[in-house]
């Protein structure tokens, strides 16, 4: 056996060879390095390049005064330096602080993934390198030595738009084995997204795993939509083949995704071991999935005792004249003198939806609906969508 | 509503925003382009590089003859040329034979992914573009508007090992719904491989959904193990962290898969609707996995009617003195007194492995055991095993 290792071996090293064997290659570096006092080493071997800098969301936010008086919110890049060897390296100059980052190097103009890292995630058109930095918040984030949940890509029929549709379900640790039933967290993603952002993006799976494993949360289901209904599942994924991601689908927003909604409800309490019961449903999303969460929730007054808005599109307007989007105002208040259980709106200070944030707690207290507030910094980003879920489940079925 | 999605689209354009906000870019083409006539077209925005090629294996193979009378195979990669606007375009000068492929491009001695192509797929420590070509045997890899099974990652306990692992497992189309109890195939992967593998690599999923929705082959679930007993599961996927990949783990071949395989079946009959008889268990794996696959079959002569072995390592050495590999010939006899149904190999005449095969099978003939042979093209490569799994499928549980 010694002998077949030795050849599979060295396939590595012959090209004339990989032609008709698989590649079994290693990248020549291994990316990023994080370093014992939490600096963040990048490498790139590249003798030819003449410039490469490396770019992603751990580089701090520079705030500059433009000459109208704006502040200017930027990123600077880490310009990498060649070595004789032929080495680019950047070091970052202080530690990271502990949270999942996302990032892309640029040799030459030219913006590519890490040929170091293989651990990469799509968001949207996007693809980028990921790297973790332990501690504080972003331990919920790591595979932890606990018990894991299932991860499962799910479809179901929906009578209503007529077509399968992929979902993402999360079971707890000891779902397969026992005979228990579980409340559900219904988590809604943002547009462009799909059912497989909140598992990916959001880390949503080893969040639930470490919080359960922990005590602070309890154990659940969590049920991660498709929000387009243009489509049957992400890209990839369906009969449309290896088709390109794009921001915004025909029907992201004409009401169909809500007016479906009861399918997936009625789905999921038909095949798994639920409580079918308002006081043990939740609804959250972030961005346009907050959006779908409050029309859902609203337009459903009975279904969920559990409302988050994540960093949530929160215009009610009536548009494309879907059924869903009217009478706001009169179902809004139909949904609280229901009295939910929790209504709880997250959002941060730079996001570009914090203003319509502000108008739409004005209007919850004006009628004096009550409702949980979260602010924090930084904007439309990842990193507080999870932030916001490990904020929210503690909340939930208690 | 039309004002916050402008707001939104803004951002696309808008680095100082970007700094904040999530990244919704999309890449400047969709690569590769498919043509009419099958030839294949790659596009690069990268007006400052000197040399840009693409390299994958759909180029076909050229055969050329050394000063010394070896056969020598090479794929030419392809080389891109720049036009005016800064943009490298290749196209195929020939078309592309249906098939799912996999390409990097390489830009000034850099080997990248496509910036242009976000369909990536990992094998061991290599990340690949994928784009798949429509027709015959490739019709089975695509996602076809068919009924779709549900594909799950799951943790389960081995007692042997001491620890939990992580595996892949599909249940075909109407699992959930019903009360039916379904055969079960056991498919393992190759060395550098993990529970991933076969999923992504080899579009069992698809296949398993289209052989299945067209009658080819019997429903049944499809259990996906990490073979590597000192992983509990794929890079990334474990508490280990963002680990890179190897080829070869140092427990890789010292029996400890196979001893705690039993843990495996027993998992999968308590947890799944399974028919858990010799009858209705199978049992295939490529290169490693057919390794694998050929020593567990024979442990336990009473547990798989079926048996696949893939461009296997078929040598029965007795490595690293595990009781697992002794007594290999009287295991074998065992094995086949009990006469299993099917005794299934198959290999590639260009496979490193070819010749061991051969002997293997002299030996097999030698005891009269009988077995089914197919052969083909190519050597070691996903291609192959993809296609074996559909040539396989349709013999089991008949």
């Amino acid at each position: 056996m010694t002998r077949l290792i030795s050849s599979a071996t060295g396939l590595l090293i012959s090209t004339v060879i990989m032609a008709q064997q698989a590649i079994w290659g290693v990248p020549q570096f291994i990316n990023p390095e994080i370093n014992h006092d939490n600096t963040v080493t990048f490498r790139l071997y590249a003798p030819d390049a003449h410039s490469v800098y490396v770019d992603g969301d751990f580089i701090p936010i520079t705030t500059t005064i433009a000459s109208n008086g704006k502040e200017i919110k930027t990123r600077r890049p880490g310009m990498m330096k060649k070595g004789e060897d032929g080495i680019w390296v950047y070091t970052t100059p202080d530690p990271v602080a502990p949270e999942l980052y996302s990032y892309r190097l640029n040799v030459d103009g030219l913006t590519i993934t890490d040929p170091g890292n293989v651990f990469q995630i799509r968001d949207v058109g996007t693809v980028m390198n990921v790297f973790l930095v332990d501690g504080d918040n972003a331990d919920y984030y790591k595979v932890s030595d606990t018990p894991h949940g299932t991860v499962s890509k799910v479809w179901y029929h929906s009578p209503t738009l007529g077509t399968d549709r992929r979902m993402t379900v999360y079971t707890p640790a000891g779902y397969e084995k026992g005979d228990k039933h579980y409340p559900v967290l219904y988590l809604l993603h943002g547009m462009g997204g799909d059912e497989n952002s909140w598992s990916e993006l959001g880390r949503a799976a080893q969040i639930l795993d470490n919080m359960i494993a922990s005590g602070e949360v309890q154990p659940m289901i969590v049920v991660m939509p498709n929000g387009n209904v243009d489509m049957q599942g992400a890209p990839g994924e369906t009969s449309l083949g290896f088709q390109a991601p794009t921001i915004q689908l025909p029907s992201t927003w004409n009401g169909m995704f809500e007016t479906h909604f009861p399918d997936i409800v009625e789905f999921v309490d038909s095949t798994y071991r639920t409580i079918p019961e308002k006081s043990h449903r939740a609804i959250a999303g972030l961005s346009m999935g907050g959006f779908h969460s409050m029309q859902i929730s609203k337009e459903y007054p009975d279904m969920f005792d559990y409302v988050g808005l994540f960093s949530a599109s929160v215009v009610p307007l009536e548009i494309k004249d879907s059924p869903i989007y009217r009478d706001f105002d009169r179902k809004l208040a139909t949904q609280f003198a229901k009295h939910p259980r929790l209504y709880w709106i997250a959002i941060g200070k730079d996001d570009f939806l914090y203003q319509t944030n502000v108008d739409f707690r004005k209007k919850l207290d004006a009628a004096t609906y009550p409702y949980e507030y979260y602010e924090n910094t930084d904007g439309h980003i990842w990193r507080n969508w999870r932030i916001y879920l490990t904020k929210f489940l503690p909340r939930l079925f208690r």
